[in-house]
């Protein structure tokens, strides 16, 4: 790494807007963070940087970096995760020519963008910056445990990958339309290119998780709120201690459980069933209660973009009668979404 | 640091025996390393490095490096911490004297012997290794929570800084004494001196850290114990991460709880009171139960140093009485401590 050139990123430094860097991509799956960006920031998004190589677009305009730059871009994000996580050679005269036209570069890959030379060398050369979204930043304090003002929630879940961002994202909004204060605070590198800030729990060096946690939602106002993006699971087997740091250091006064209907396992882990989600809450009420007394459930998040209306309407029903919580799909919004809300404010008045 | 003479640690590659170097300090306190080794590992300590700013001293004999290469040390250990955590600018004329001498050197203060000139340049030219033991070794892999042959005991704690390295230490001893095959698994900077490698658990990105549980203690003979040092505690607000995946990916099928009697708050933290003995034990254990349904409390290790020798018996009978679990203080060993591990080989049988 060069320092001069490669930067960690802490809760608000990102340089915005962005020019969405596809790739040669041709499965959508590995572009799911342009998708994202494209989905919940479009007004971040100035458009696509021009490459011959890609296939895949998120709609929006194919501009030079120059273009991009004219029309107010300050960097090109990676918007596409290789399988092998590694620069693409093919990529680096569009990226080096991005540099060379005034824009940073920004990636959520797991390769550090300043251990390419040529990237590196044309960040130097151009006074431009390499900003790496899973490089926590430097000097995260030891956690502290002392109780911080300010209101927060935490997304957290029965396994991985089914939803924790969006609804700490879709939640975020609905209380801002509200006109209550709240700010969305990121933990994975997708959430952190969305936010434009944030810092990568699972890249923490572990005794400094709670300390990074207690960072990332630092004492606010006491009728502010901190949507904290939830990392991993308390019943996964290789990340649950990203799970309880982030849980200890963020003290939320209240979770929302995440779950999607129909996963039987942990994903990968077929020897790990799904838990209840009684069982579920219960264990993040009691690991919670360590910082937050207070802590409590303020309903069920549900991932239910597999199922129809009626069927999500249904299972939605079937999971508040369940567990007398209410439950949503947050990216549904609607009724349930709002009663969730209410529930989860009342629920530390 | 430079990659050719820094190196991370894994289990079993440190030099050995070792040449103690005590400094310049004045504190016992902060020569605990060194004073541990003499302790722990007499047979791995050929004598302390002949230093003029030396005051502590272990009772073995000072040598020059070169005499204590020819009775066979390896590597000279720094044995002490400095307050600041780094080299004192008078220690680095004998380190390099003792490169010179062919010795390589072993520390597990905080900063990168590597990241020092004068030792890297001296290293580099006399083809000797500098070891950090707070690093953790390259490539962990993200833990699978497959379940592996063999048995593994894991010191748990109320609180940091009571007992659960000396524990593991002493009856990993005791098993070994009755001849069982048994390993002591190092997870701080002391233990891997002590047992020659292992794992600095708190050091390690928190993704990786039941990975790096799983690596410490690898598949092995059905009747072979692991027995595990533990870290943090699960009710520290600031640890708790780093003591959850050594759980997790430790699967034990035997915890020992580790408690000092008197201790009231967590060591720092005065508004997180102790847990009563029991509540921990049953966190203990439902944690433990995700990676290893069998996981048992095999008794309570109580830390009574600062007790005398009929009040610690007291101590000992009063807290068997009250959970219904052998109870023991491993330093002072005895029938407490044979009973202890009676039960702890039993409950698993």
């Amino acid at each position: 790494m060069n320092a001069a050139t490669d930067k960690p990123v802490t809760r608000t430094e990102l340089p915005t807007p962005y020019l969405l860097f596809m790739g040669d991509m041709t499965e959508p799956g590995f572009a799911k963070t342009a998708f994202g960006l494209h989905q919940w920031v479009p007004e971040r998004c100035v458009g696509e940087l021009a490459f011959s190589g890609s296939v895949l677009s998120t709609g929006l305009p194919r501009l030079s970096a120059a273009d991009g730059k004219a029309r107010g871009a300050r960097a090109v994000v990676i918007g596409v995760a290789h399988p092998g996580g590694a620069l693409a050679e093919s990529w680096i005269a569009p990226l080096v020519g991005a540099l060379e036209a005034g824009l940073d570069i920004t990636s959520g890959m797991h390769g550090r963008l300043g251990d390419n030379p040529a990237l590196a060398d044309a960040a130097r050369r151009h006074g431009r910056t390499l900003f790496d979204v899973r490089v926590p930043p430097a000097g995260i304090p030891i956690g502290t445990g002392a109780k911080r003002s300010g209101k927060r929630l935490l997304t957290v879940g029965t396994d991985c990958a089914l939803g924790k961002k969006y609804t700490a994202l879709a939640v975020a909004r609905a209380m801002q339309a509200r006109g209550i204060a709240a700010d969305f605070r990121a933990t994975g590198q997708t959430g952190i290119l969305i936010a434009g800030g944030g810092i990568p729990m699972d890249a923490v060096v572990s005794d400094f998780l709670a300390g990074a946690a207690e960072l990332l939602s630092p004492a606010a106002a006491p009728d502010h709120w901190d949507v904290v993006e939830g990392q991993g699971s308390l019943f996964h087997p290789s990340y649950a201690a990203v799970t309880l740091g982030l849980l200890h250091g963020s003290q939320p006064d209240v979770i929302l459980l995440c779950h999607q209907p129909g996963r039987t396992h942990i994903l990968g882990r077929p020897d790990y069933p799904i838990p209840d989600l009684g069982t579920a809450i219960e264990a993040y009420l009691a690991a919670g209660r360590l910082t937050n007394s207070a802590i409590r459930c303020g309903g069920i998040s549900l991932n239910t973009a597999a199922l129809d209306e009626d069927a999500a309407a249904a299972e939605i029903a079937r999971t508040e009668d369940r567990y007398g919580l209410p439950a949503a799909d947050p990216l549904r919004g609607g009724p349930a979404l709002e009663r969730l809300i209410d529930f989860s404010l009342n629920t530390t008045a």
